[in-house]
Formats: C-alpha cells, structure tokens, sequence
C-alpha cells in the first residue's frame, strides 16, 4: 500500500496528507462512527512522541500554567453533539472551479464529543485585561507550499467565542479517547464553525492581545471574491445554511411511482427550520417532512418529501433549507478563489421512465 | 442500516440495486481483493435457494445436459487473470451528461479468476450445426423501468467468443470460492470485453441457432450516438483501449519540484504498448514508464513519468496510452446516449505554486 494511513473505505480526495471524504450516503441518522469520518489534513500525521501530555496555557494570562491531562481528565465535564464541516465541502460543485481539494458532499461527519470547556481553563489561568484571541497551535507542522519556513497548524478564535460555553477542549468522541487521526488526546472542538477551527492534536493555548496572523488564519481560510485580487475578503467562521439531497443520486434513472427524496439539512448553529423541496427546478415548491429530535443543536437533520413521479421525463430535483434566523441557502453560490463554503440549493437531476 | 448489502468503504453510485466503484486509488498493483471489486448490478441480489446445484446446457446441441458442480469442479480448471471494466465506467465525464450510474474512474477491478472453459462443456453437450450464439441468464431477475414484465439478466456471446479458451464458467475469485455479491457459485468470465458480458450467478447455458434478443442485449449495452433516435447503433463488446492518471488528483495543488505522475492503462485485449504524458494539454507529449511485466493479458498495467515543475502556474496534465493493434485513446469519447465505453484520453487539471 503506497499509502499506508489512508483508508480505502473513505473516499479519496488527497492522499498525502490525507483528505478522504465520508461515506455520506450510509452514515447513521445521528452519530458518525470514528471509523467514518471524515479527514481532512494540511501536513503529515504529527510525532505524538513529542507530545508533553503537559498543555501551556500561557500569553495574556495572570497565571501562566501548564495542565496535564490527568487534571483535565478530572475537572467537570461536558458532552456536545456537533457536526464538523470542512469549509472545503462541496467544493467540486463550484463553477468556474477552484483549485483544491475536490470535496464533494462527504467533507462532514458528526458525533458526540466530551472534554473540558475552554473557558474553565482559561478562568483558571486568568484572562488579562486587553485579551481579544485566544491561540491553539497543533502538534502538526510542516512546510506550506507558499513559503520555504515551517509552520505548525494555528489557529484563533476571537474571545467571546474561545468563551462560549460549548467550546471545548475535547478528549472523547462517542465516548471513546479520540482516535489519533482526530486528534488524540485534545482537540479543540469549536461548534458551528466551519472544521478548520477545531485544531487537532492541542500542543499549547495562548490568550493574545492582538490578532492572530498565521498563514492558516490570514492565508487560508479566507473568502477572496475575487479571483484575481484580495478585496472584499473576509473570514470564514460559522457555516452556512445548507442542505444535501442524498436519495435519489444524480443522473438516477426511476421508475414512475412513489419516491422518497431523503436528505440532511444543518446550519451554524441555528436549528433548521424549514426544507424545500421543488421537484421542477425551482418553479414550485413543497415544504419537507423534518426528522427533528426538537433539540437546538449543531448537528444535522434529516428529511424526506414523498414523491409521486406520475409521468415520464427529465425532472431536476432542487432542495433549500432554512434556519431559526432565517438565513436561507442561495441560489447560487457565493464563488470565492479558495472554494469555501458552498452552501447553493442543492440539485440532482433524474429521468423517470 | 437503510441499505444493509452496500458497504461503505466502497464509492456509491446507487444503491438499490447496489453500484459501488472500487477504491481506484488504493488498489494493489495486480490483483484486487474480492472486498474492493467494484460491484454492478441490475437487480437485486438473487434469491439462491432457488439454484438448483444443477446447471443446464440445452439448446442448440446434440446432447441436452446437466451439470453439477461437483462435476465442474472434477474437470479440468484454468486461471484467467482479468480485469473487468463496467461499460458504463467514467460516465460521469460524458459532455453533454447522460443518465444513469455516474461512474468515475473506478468502475472496475482485476483478479484471477479460475473455473472451467466455456468450450469444454460446449463440447461435452455438442453443439449442433447452425449455432451462431451462446445465451447465458443469471438468477438475478426482476423489472425493468422500461415494462412491466419480470426478466431475468441474460446475455449471449458469438459463438467464436463463447469457444475462446480464455472464456470461464468460473468457479474462484483469486484462489476462494467467487463471493456471493459477485456471482457465487458460477460466473461466466469474458476477459476483453466490458463487464455486462460476465454474467453472474449461471442459472442455465443455452446453445442458440438464432441472435438472442433480450433487453440486455438490445436496448442497454448498445451505442446510440444519437440523442433522440437509435440511428447508427451498435452493441458494446470489447473494451475500449483507455488509461487513467491517478496522481496527482485533479485540481491538486502542488509544489514547485520533481512530481511522480502515476496511472493506469488498459485495454480489451491488446497489449499496451505505449503510454504518452503532456504537461501542457497536448501541446507536447512524452513517453512515460511502463511497469509491465511482459505478459500479454487481460489486466492493466501501471505507468508512472516524473515530471519537473519547475514554475508556477496552471497544469492540464493528459494520458493517452496506444495498445498492440494501434488503438489510441481518442481526444473526445464518442457520446452516446446510454454513457458506455468513455475511453477519451484523460486530464487532470493542476496549480503549482
């Protein structure tokens, strides 16, 4: 195997380091399996040998300090559900397309996970007046092809967000240690926001007086509108609305009769409101049937609209979903240089015989 | 599990029935296990308690009989290393886009395959004077979208194809029994020509005087170059000469340095004889190495060509590979209205940087 860590069963998008999309079309209603899920990588695995097991918590802090994880094994607790999101899914959908990674539908898997909040260590060590980032650094590094130097994965978050109660610094996923290739032992989880955010294997956190400039902060990670300029850029943060048909699949050929169309629908952290489905290309539409649980969350749904092909011929299937703050999915896309965030109306198309 | 037969290590194309691509980027350089052949299917799989352990050669011969696969087993056997292609293989590429499955690059797979020439038990039968083809069904049965009647999947050989001593009523699937998924207990064998040929699950062989005319036949695995008439249609057979590049992947974005381009080639029969590489969209070509280890067959080869990026900036890299006979992959595929035997030659589109 030329390739002995990425895993046949995912799908393929980038080998070295390793992206593989998950198998979205089998992934269980609520929980992606450790084994499913996605991975996205921008070096090599890191050398865990490396690894302290002591966390820096250190910069703007009263209290610099470092943790080890027998003690944050033993502060309180909390479990959140949550969906990652590559902010690069569904990036092959973009139209003129963009260089990267061809993701397409399966960059996103959700699960629970269990971890210390961030705030808690953060009160810990002491926030100092002035402080308005807070910066994890991953034990990942490596050489960026737009420069010579080294690098780790870095990244921050701004402060109010670094203190929001549902950020964690994770240690478990479906109550089990977090597999090394999602970043064992600690991963930041930053519900909401786009995967980027949730640095894999922590090696140190640092509250900052100014804003962070890494490359994965100002270089990446960054809408650019503009395919030959920087302006009008800005970040990328939170997810957009969005939905995905996942039955039937493009380009099927049915049978006339009852169809089910089945989907997910999810959002940044608003629950999911509302799906439309429009089975003539966006001239009519009908409201879908949601699976929804009732709970606030950050995670997908599920949903279904019946489906009765009376007569035969080409039908473009289109699905829109919206959120508690009424955001809705466009109708096309917000195109931007480095492919993120693709959030459009979902389309399939499909010939019924 | 809604689909509790698919797997999802494979890359799903529908599901019911099940077609998965094989893992094209993790293959073994010659033999694909039984876990990640592609699977095709036209129905849902059989019910094999209705398989008698007895198979019948009737028809057009002087000595009706049946078979038992005891008796299959105690005649002499032979090992067929081939790759099988599914005619509908990179569907997904076709400009305009046609219905059905859209395939991309891994709609087939390779393996040895042992069983018991076709010929031999059309000899032990006698085929009678006046014969032109062999019909051979599959258990696998049910409706088509296109009538309301029940069929089962059947499909016939010339003659001179059905006698070639590379044509199997197969037993094995690299030294075990043929998994169930894929034709257990017999599965007919026809190394050059695209998979449809290879029925699964042999319920019956039909020695036949006249040209079989099932739907398997003559409405699917036909070309039709016309969109709106069958004008100039012709059935598919053997496959197309064709290769695939498999890094790097299209849209990668790369380093400035030494980049090892990798690939596969095949063809229906012919040895492949000749492998070139652009760089620069066919403006200029070179050869590139062929890992080819002398035996003439049934299988791909891989290629590889290290190409120096030496500048930065955007890359179409193609591969056109030239069999035995002088078959070259065309710059355009023929389009045809039901998506079979794309066999264009291939492009990956690159960034340096």
């Amino acid at each position: 195997m030329p390739y002995p860590f990425a895993r046949p069963y995912l799908t393929t998008c980038g080998l070295v380091p390793e992206n593989q999309e998950s198998p979205i079309h089998f992934i269980e209603p609520e929980i992606t399996s450790a084994r499913y899920h996605f991975r996205r990588n921008h070096f090599l695995y890191p050398n865990l040998l490396s690894f302290t097991y002591w966390i820096p918590i250190r910069g703007n802090v009263e209290r610099p300090m470092w943790i080890s994880l027998k003690e944050l094994y033993d502060l309180p607790s909390v479990t959140v559900s949550a969906l990652l999101e590559c902010a690069g899914n569904k990036r092959s959908l973009f139209e003129p397309k963009v260089f990267g990674e061809q993701w397409e539908k399966g960059a996103m898997s959700q699960g629970n996970w269990r971890g210390v909040q961030l705030r808690i260590l953060l009160e810990m060590a002491g926030i100092q007046e002035g402080s308005v980032e807070v910066v994890v650094e991953g034990c990942d590094r490596g050489k960026r092809k737009d420069s010579a130097q080294e690098v780790s994965y870095t990244r921050s978050l701004p402060l109010e967000k670094a203190m929001h109660p549902d950020t964690l610094v994770a240690y478990a996923y479906n109550d089990r240690p977090i597999p090394f290739k999602h970043g064992f032992p600690l991963r930041l989880i930053v519900p909401g926001w786009y995967g980027m955010a949730s640095v894999k294997w922590i090696k140190q956190i640092e509250v900052s007086a100014k804003p962070f400039t890494g490359p994965f902060q100002t270089k990446d990670y960054v809408y650019y509108p503009e395919k030959d300029s920087d302006a009008g850029a800005f970040p990328v943060t939170a997810m957009n609305v969005n939905s995905s048909i996942l039955h039937p699949t493009d380009r099927d050929i049915l049978s006339r009769g009852i169809h089910v169309i089945e989907g997910l629908a999810w959002s940044g952290s608003e629950e999911i409101v509302k799906v439309d489905i429009s089975v003539d290309n966006g001239t009519s539409w009908a409201e879908a049937e949601l699976d929804n649980d009732g709970e606030s969350g950050y995670h997908w749904i599920r949903w279904s609209y019946e489906w009765e092909a009376s007569h035969p011929g080409e039908f473009t299937i289109l699905s829109k979903s919206t959120d508690a703050s009424e955001q809705v999915q466009p109708s096309s896309p917000l195109w931007n240089r480095k492919g993120y965030g693709y959030n459009a109306v979902d389309k399939v198309k499909v010939k019924v015989e």
